[in-house]
This record gives C-alpha cells, sequence and structure tokens, in this order.
C-alpha cells in the first residue's frame, strides 16, 4: 500500500499518522520526545513513531512531512528549537536517509496552521493569515498556496508591539501581543492580581510551575468570574488591535484562529476579538475577511505535515 | 520608435515620462491635475500628459503604466481617491481604447516604491517592503518581483497601532503609526506645543492651513532646535517599532524606505529608526535586513508606472 505519513513533533510528545492515498488516516502513533535525553533519543523516538505506523504493513512510503518548534531552514534543518535539543539539525537528511522517500519539516505553527487552511471550505483562497493563540502567539502566512517564510522566521505574529512602552515580554521588547493575550500571560496577570489580594475561582486553578489549563479559565470566565473576566477582555482586546493591523497589512481573505486558547472559548472570543478589530481597522476592509476558528485542534499539525509533504510533491 | 509610458497621477499634478526600449527617458511632460474641475477635466489631463509625450515624435506605444492615490482594483479601475474626484472609474478602459496600448494602474504608494524596487541594487529580492514617510505613511509589499495587494488595499503600514489607546488618528482608531510619525503628525504636535508657549525656530515655518516642509523641520533638527529634535526622535522612535514589527511578519530581505521626510533626512533618519527597530525586532531578525533609503525622490511614482507596465507585459 502507498502511503504518507504526517508528523507533530512536539517539545513533550511526538504524534504520527499514516495516510492512505485517498487521505484517510490509517495508523496512529504517539511516543514521548525525550527531549532532555539529547537529541539521539529524541531522533530515535522520531523514528520510533515512523516505525509504529508503518510496521508489518508493506507499506510503501511517498513522503513524510512534519512540524517541530522552532527556527527551521531549508524545510529539513531545525536551527534552534525552544524546547528540543536540535542545533543546526540536519533532520532531513536523517530521515530521508532512513526512509529512503522524500521529507519536509516546517515550524509547528505555520505547518499547523497550513493544514487547518487546506483542510477548509477556503482552501482556494490566494491570502491566508494563521493566528495561534496558545502557551505563546504565533502565526502563519499561506500566499498563494505556500507557507510564505520570508528569509526563514516570518510571521512571528505574537512579538508585534501593539503597546509602545508596555509590559515586558520574554522576547525583550516591550508590549508585544504575546505578553497580553497568550495564555503565559493570561496566567502571569491571574498570578499578580491572586497576590494582590483579589478573590477569584482561578485561584484553584493556578499550579506552581505549570501552565494554567485554558478551559480552567473558560470555566470561570462562563462562571461570571471578574478576573476572569479581566484577563479575557484584555486578551481579546489586544488580539482584536492585532488582528486589525494584520487585516491592514495583508488584506487577506482568511484568517483562522487555532490553539488551546481559541479551542476553549471558540466564538465567544472570535466574536470579541472581531468587535475590537473593526475599532481599529482601516474602513471596510474587514468586511469581506472570512474569520474561522480552527477545527482540527489537536489533529493540525499531523495533518499539515501530511498536506505538507503532498504539496511538496506536486508536479 | 517604440516607446512607453510611466504617469504619475497625483492631486495636484500629472507627471509623465515617455521611456525608451532601452529605458531612457526621451520625454517629460507635467500638467495640473485640476481635481475640482470633476472627473472629465482630470481626464482631459492625464490625456493632455500623454499626448505632450508622443506629440510628433511618431511613437509606437507598447504600454502605459500609472500610479493614482486611493484604492484600486483589477490594475485599472480607482475604486475611490481621497484627492481626486474618481469613484468606481475604469480608467484602464479609457486610456486603453484612447490609446490602443495596455494600461496598467496601482496604487500610487505602491507603485513609487515598485520603482524603487526595481530602480535598486536589490532589485532580485524575492521579499521587500516598501515604507513611504509622507504627509501621510503608506506602504508597498513586493513579493516575488510583483505587487502583494491581499483583497486590494495590503500594505495600509501607516494605520497599524503600535501604540494602544495612543493619539487619535484620521482613519478613526487610535495609536496608529501615521499618527505618530508621518509629515501631518509632526505638524500637528509642532503646533500643539508652540500654542502651549514652546520657543523654537519651526514657529515661522507653520504657515495656515499648510503642511510643513520636510526641509523646514530637517533645518530647525540640524540646528539643535529642542522642539524639532523631540519631534523627529518621536517619529522614529515610532518607526522604529513599526519597522521591527514589520521585519517580525514578513522577515524580508529588502526595506526601502522613501517619501519627503525620508528624503529630507536620509540616513540621520535611518540610523535613528534601525537603533530603535533593534531594540523590538525578535532577536536576529534584522541582521541581514537590508535597510535603504530610496534614490529616485519625485521620478519614483513615473518610474514604478514605467517598470509596473514592463512587468504586466512580461511573458
Amino acid at each position: 500500500m502507498k502511503a504518507y505519513i504526517g508528523l507533530d513533533i512536539g517539545g513533550t510528545k511526538i504524534l504520527g499518522y499514516l495516510y492512505d492515498e485517498q487521505g484517510q488516516v490509517f495508523a496512529k502513533e504517539k511516543k514521548k520526545t525525550k527531549a532532555s535525553k539529547g537529541i539521539e533519543t529524541v531522533v530515535e523516538q522520531i523514528k520510533k513513531v515512523i516505525d509504529g505506523l508503518i510496521d508489518e504493513k508493506n507499506i510503501e512510503l511517498l513522503g513524510i512531512g512534519a512540524g517541530a518548534p522552532g527556527l527551521i531552514k531549508d524545510e529539513g534543518t531545525i536551527v534552534f528549537s525552544p524546547n528540543i535539543p536540535f542545533k543546526n539539525f540536519d533532520l532531513k537528511e536523517v530521515i530521508e536517509s532512513a526512509y529512503g522517500c522524500p521529507f519536509v519539516l516546517g515550524n509547528d505553527v505555520n505547518v499547523a496552521m497550513y493544514g487547518e487552511w487546506r483542510h477548509s471550505d477556503l482552501s482556494s483562497a490566494k491570502s491566508v493569515l494563521g493566528m495561534f493563540v496558545g502557551t505563546g502567539i504565533g502565526g502563519a502566512i499561506i500566499l498563494d498556496g505556500k507557507l510564505y517564510l520570508g528569509m526563514g522566521s516570518a510571521a512571528e505574529f505574537g512579538h508585534t508591539v501593539v503597546n509602545n512602552d508596555g509590559v515586558f515580554c520574554g522576547c525583550g521588547s516591550k508590549g508585544c501581543l504575546e505578553a497580553y493575550a497568550s495564555k503565559s500571560a493570561m496566567q502571569k496577570f491571574i498570578i499578580a492580581q491572586l497576590k494582590k489580594g483579589r478573590e477569584s475561582i482561578l485561584s484553584s486553578a493556578i499550579e506552581d510551575g505549570q501552565v494554567i489549563k485554558s478551559s480552567a479559565i473558560y470555566d470561570a470566565y462562563k462562571a461570571k468570574d471578574s478576573l476572569a473576566i479581566d484577563v479575557v477582555n484584555q486578551a481579546t482586546k489586544y488580539l482584536g488591535i492585532a488582528t486589525a493591523n494584520f487585516v491592514n497589512i495583508f488584506h487577506p481573505e482568511v484568517m483562522i484562529f487555532g490553539g488551546g486558547i481559541m479551542e476553549s472559548f471558540g466564538h465567544d472570543f472570535l466574536d470579541a476579538i472581531k468587535e475590537e478589530a473593526m475599532l481599529h481597522v482601516m474602513p471596510g476592509l474587514l468586511d469581506d475577511v472570512a474569520l474561522m476558528l480552527s477545527e482540527l485542534g489537536d489533529d493540525a499539525g499531523v495533518y499539515g505535515g501530511y498536506q505538507l509533504v503532498l504539496t511538496h510533491l506536486e508536479p
């Protein structure tokens, strides 16, 4: 049987799906990344996922596509990664020589958003932006059906300044979108408010050193917890401003919103973002832009990897 | 003789150059736009420029390219223009039927920046941004050698919010780049400060209802006038933040800075913008981006029009 593999190489786990030529998922496999054990172990884990998918199935692999966190070069080399000990590592060479089929690699958020777009009803759109709102905020730019990367690191949407001289951001700048609207920023704000003595049902959801669950913030928001409402209003406000900026810059056909926060809050969040964006966008520009929620959830990465290698193999 | 025409259709004047097949300027023509006299007069003025260029020269026109202010659709229709009474006007049809050659139209800032890029040593770059700092602030996105327009109105760089809840902008939003760093914004700031009783040699440069000359601000800045220094520092600060944002979004090979302010201040301004941008850009991203000043000045529009139609006619 001829087949493709989509891989989502994350900081904690590696997810892989086997797709047949009709695009049906034929097998799934998951392994721990074991990032702390070093690069060789991570590569072994990736191979275990692939081997598990093709095991005893008499598979002829046509291609493997993957996403990984960090800066990716030439669709195959991980220049660096925030969570995995790759440094200028040519994963393409390793995988292609081991499995004898083409391998294509992209940044995880880029790849996931590419998957969302290919999955959507709007997959013929020529200008598409992806906004990923999770622990951090990432983006993707898809023009004429291809990921736009500029010199390699384009679409750092989370690190655009929306508030000059605003709060510090981990990137070294101040007032970045990510410093207001990511899950980490929301958690930071919640902890600071709790320390000031503010009452909130969120106090039980904060665990030491752990990032708060999106669903916990959503539950508190739905229970009309005033701190949850404040933190959500702040996030949607800055996401709305950023959305207006991106529409003013790209005038895109489609914007797709994904990531844990978007998945938990859904249309409540998206509607608030759009409302705020309307206050900042150039008159008329937002009217025809389709703002949509991601639909694939945890499958976006593997599906994006699969679609990436499919596109790569197109004549 | 075979030739091309480049046109710059402005709010007050229409400029046209005739280019031979080697790209040499063969003739120049300038007429008032007479925008207040209505659309038919403006069209007559455009034709007078073209007629003046081809008059008695036995010219075979291969194509005409032009830039005009406002929103342009389908490379030929002016949807609306801030200074000229065009509304959903199909200028392409009018010109092509009158002169029997292809006509291509773009937004004036887009076209001028396209000209700057084609003129530059970096014309093979695949990702190029133009930032136009004049009375207003406009932009251009040139990807793979073509103007990127999204659904038609992309590159409204001046109306990206860089300071949440900042000063009001003419577009209806607050804290836009244009509200801090355009010549109009600089003038507004200068007038407000003078009204507060601040001493400045700029008081003599402000005329009622007229936009201040870029060169007047530059002269005061060079004379170490403290108000001029403040207004320049504010402009370069916000332009620096915006530049960092655009580099984080596009990771482009080249950014070209043009417009009256950039032309008057030159490298003094560009160096200050870069210094500020370094404080906000993602580590490493700005290192390989070529930041350059426009070189064509008032010729950028006509040259861009000429290059636009050349590109359009390429097989």
